[in-house]
Order: structure tokens, then sequence, then C-alpha cells
């Protein structure tokens, strides 16, 4: 299998979350990916439950092979008082669909532990696609600054670039919810791809997409159509919108195939007080200033830009609803 | 004469600076506009030096029956250590000239209170291009609340819209030389229009104008020529830029001749602490969100979106080189 030789390892770092789950199927049914594991973090849900979920989600697809290694409960400040988003994914982060709990344990790691130890196994190999808050991130780097240098590539779903927040105007959810994290994650110098709802916000699932995965006879299809039903209707009720915003997808196919979005470069540091709490200010690098700013010196990361949006909900339907 | 009776009354606030040097003079010649007063502020250089400006320029046209009122020294949270962009215009706010000192003195009244008096005056009436910090119209408020409602329409030039600022990558130098007096003007309820750099960068004096400036015979022309060589040597040294931008001119022709831009509608509110102190976060108010955020129930202010760029250049140059 030349293909094997070729696949790109991948953790992927979940606060399962309903397009988590989608998140973690598509990158389970995507030959060009190896999942070397899960780490969980807060955002969509508590961790302990994100570990949980993570947990079930792998077992319902009879991938319990796959590690799950549990992440922060705090913010990297310690903060406990959280933003845990249950009104988009239900109280259970899954649609509340009452699912029995998992049969399987998480390995007795912690996911900064695991992420610094996965990334000095293979240096330079892993890319870490990061889908909720960037605490675990964050974590990695102080338990080993070289972290930074060893991963291969960072997909932060994150961010609300040049477009209001969903959060409030300033903030986008994942960067708001450890605002410090992010700014020590996007100034590490890590080769940094970032993905902010002004890409995501483009790629809709819509009721008809749905009906063709509840006609699929996969597994995978099988069980999102039971999540997703929640989250079709948040985002009618919220958004006044038919159809869901593929957020946690599209940041895994931005690993599979970089050409379906376009990029631009610059650098990304965070507010972590006030009213704008969590914004993310981009400074394209060729804008000059006659002083030195906050900005000054601090490593380039990529943003992307534009997306091919019906490309990546083709991709995701389609690996979504081929055979088991 | 019909043209008189139907003139904007226009009272600017300003911190000459070579731009607002030519933003008066503009608002000089232009008949639609009857100007009221100036009143001085800090930015381009301290406020004592501002009001000597103000006199000079208004002696130097010969219109010292304009009366000049003096604004605050400080921020409205009296904080005295302030920024002064004195490398773009010069230790002396207008191209390091050594222009004699004014004989001319401010009237007996303090900015804000000369702004409340003229909204009382004529209430709905006044409009006020902002050229500096906003700690005048924010003291005027404070000063009388019904300041809102009475002025008739706030231009204020400041605010860096969906691009990045010019102090740094968040914020915009008038915002950022008072951010708290920014949002409490922003959220005052007050018929405002905001000009920001996303619109004034593109407002560009090339070399070719200057030129042309330089063989006009007028009064105004020929004081720019001898300020403005300060204005483009720091252009073309800081943003390897060859021309200037017109800031302040184009804030003045917003009040003339509001079509030379198209304008978006929403909630802005200015972040006061941190790495994007003075960052100006536009909420166009058709995003939806699930619960209250900091812009919920605002009022919302009008934001300049494009500018037929190469007509306000023809205006301004129209206007400076007309017979004196």
């Amino acid at each position: 299998m030349a293909a094997a030789v070729t696949r790109k390892k991948l953790i992927i770092d979940t606060d399962p979350g309903i397009d988590d789950a989608m998140a973690i199927f598509v990158a389970l049914r995507s030959p060009e990916l190896e999942v070397l594991g899960l780490t969980t973090t807060f955002g969509n849900v508590h961790t302990a439950l994100a570990t949980r979920n993570a947990l079930h989600l792998l077992e319902t697809v009879g991938r319990t092979d796959i590690p799950v290694a549990e992440g922060s409960h705090v913010t990297i400040k310690k903060a406990t008082k959280l933003r845990i988003a249950s009104s988009c994914h239900g109280s259970d982060g899954l649609g509340n669909q009452n699912f029995s709990p998992p049969k399987t344990k998480p390995v007795d790691q912690s996911a900064a532990a695991f992420l610094v130890d996965q990334a000095s196994l293979h240096p330079g190999q892993v890319t870490v696609v990061a889908l909720g808050p960037l605490t675990n991130l964050a974590l990695a780097l102080e338990l080993d600054p070289s972290f930074a240098k060893k991963v291969g590539q960072i997909v932060i779903l994150g961010g609300a670039y040049s477009v209001n927040g969903n959060v409030n105007p300033a903030a986008e959810s994942n960067i708001f919810g450890d605002p410090d994290a992010a700014d020590i994650v996007f100034t590490s110098g890590a080769d940094i791809l970032a993905v902010g709802i002004n890409v995501t916000q483009q790629v809709i699932l819509s009721d008809a997409d749905r009906e063709k995965l509840e006609q699929s006879d996969s597994k995978y299809a099988r069980y999102l159509c039971k999540i997703l039903r929640h989250y079709f209707d948040y985002h009618r009720e919220v958004y006044f919108r038919k159809g869901v915003y593929l957020h946690d997808p599209t940041a895994v196919l931005a690993a599979v195939e970089p050409s379906l979005m376009t990029y631009t470069e610059g650098i990304v540091r965070v507010q972590t007080v006030g009213i704008t709490k969590g914004l993310t200010v981009f400074n394209h690098t060729k804008k000059r200033y006659a002083w030195n700013t906050a900005w000054s010196g601090m490593p380039t990361v990529k943003v992307a830009a534009t997306v091919d949006a019906p490309a990546v909900v083709e991709m995701m339907m389609q690996r979504m609803m081929a055979d088991d």
C-alpha cells in the first residue's frame, strides 16, 4: 500500500462537539491521514465530557485502537470559569442523544505530554489540528519549548480575520476560550495555519446535503444524522440559517488538502483582556510602522483567506457516505 | 447670496498638524460651509501648540474673525503621557518652518464649553469635524449630556475598519490618542459619521499634484507647499510612498459632500486597554448573537466604506488653487 507510506500523521485536539464528531470522522475516513490520537479540551463541553465523547466516537466506529489523551480542565492561567457552548451542541455535546458511556478509557498521559511525545517520536512529521481553545498546545510548549520546532504543522481552527467574531463582534469562540494560550501558540514560531470563521462560515452543509446523508448506509453518515438535528435547529434559531457551518471538518480538510484554500501570511496576536478579549489581530507584514509594536519581530503564520466551499462540502459528503 | 442661507455650520476640532492645515483651508474655501470656530486638541502636537498653530493658520489667511477655543491638555482620564506624532508633522506641527507666533488669542472658553454653546445656539445645525483624539467631544458630552442630540453631526476622522491601524496593527492614531473618550463619543447616540484610515489611506496627494499646487498664486496653495515638504518626506521614508495621505481634508470634504463616500451602519466600540488599545471594532448589526455582548443595545453610527479618491483629491486641489 504505497499510499500508507506517505500518510500524514495527525493528532486532533478536540472538544466534541457535533462538528468535532464530523471532523474526527472525516479524519478517520481520509486515506491521506494516519490518526495518532485524540487529545481533549474544554469548549463545546467541559474536558471530562470531551474525553468521554472522544472515546464514545471512536467506539462507535470501531476505532478503539486510537488513543485518547485527556487535556486541561482549566485555562493556561488556571481559570476555572469557562465558556461552554452547550446551547449549540447540546448539554452532552452530541445533540442530547443520551448515548451510553464508553467502555474504553483515556491513556495515562496528559494531552500536553502526549503531544510532546508524539512530536519527539516523529520530528517534523506530526500535524496537530486544534479544534478547541489552545490550552493543551500552550501547555505542550511550556513542557518542551522545542515542541514548536518538533511539531510538523499546527492547523488552528480559530480566529475571526477581518470579520466579526461569533462570541461577540470581536472574538471567535475557540480563541475566546483561552486567549492567553492562543497568544502563546500564535507567537511560538511553530508552522501554523489558522482557519478562521471568515472562511468556515462560508462552508455550509445544507438541508439537502443532510437528506443525502440520511440515505447513506455508512455507519458514519447514520451516526452523524442523529446528532446533526440539534446543530441544524441551533443554526436556524440563532442565525436564521438553513444549514450548518462546517467549522471543524474544514480544518481537518485543510490538513488533508491545503489547495482547498488560499492563504495570506502575517503575524497574529491575541488580545487577552477587555471588551475585545479573544480578538485575533492579523498584521500583514507589508504594512510599515516607524517604531516597534507588539507585533514587531514575532514569527509569521499562515491565515486562510479564501476557501473553495463547495469542494470542501463535497469532500466531506463523499467521505461520510463511502462504503464502510 | 442664496448659497449663504444653506451653508452648513462647522466647528473643526483640530491638532494642527500639516493635514489639519489643509483641512482647515479646505473648510475656509468651501462655500457650502460656515466655519463657526476651531477647537484645539493634542495629537499631532501638544494642545498649547495646536492652539498656537490654529491661530497662526487663521492669521495667515486673514480669517481672524473665526474664534479658536483651546481644548483639553490631557485625556479624558487625565493621563498626561500623550502620544504626539511630531515625527510626521515636525516638532512645530507645521513642517518645522519656524513661523512667527500668532498675535491673536484663543477665546476665554474651553473647547468643550464652546462646542456645547454652539450646539445649544443652533440645535441640530452644527457639524463638528473631529480631526484628533476625541477628548473635547467626550468632555462636551460630560458637560451637557443633551449635547449628543443638540449637535447636528459629528464627523470623526478616526479608526481603522477591517484594516490594520497606523500606530500599530490594531489602532489608528486619533482613537489611540484617547480610547476612553472615543468609546464615550461612539456610544453617545449622536449622529456620527466615522471616516477611518481604510478610506483616507486611499486618498493620496501625489508629487504631481504638489507641483501643480506650487504653480498656483493662491495664498492657500503657497502656504501649504511650504509645510508639505516635511509631510512628503515622512511618507517616503516611513511608508515608502511617493505622495501623502489626505486624512484630514477627506473628513472635511465628507461633511461638504457626503456622496464622495459610501457608508455602512453599525455599532463601534473602542478597546481601551491591552495590546489592541485604541482598536475600533465595528459590529455590522445584521450579525446575530444568542446572548448580550458589549455592543448590544448601543446606538449605531455610520462608517465610511468606500471613497471616490480621485474626486476628493480634485476637490481639494480646486479649492486650494482657486483665486483668493
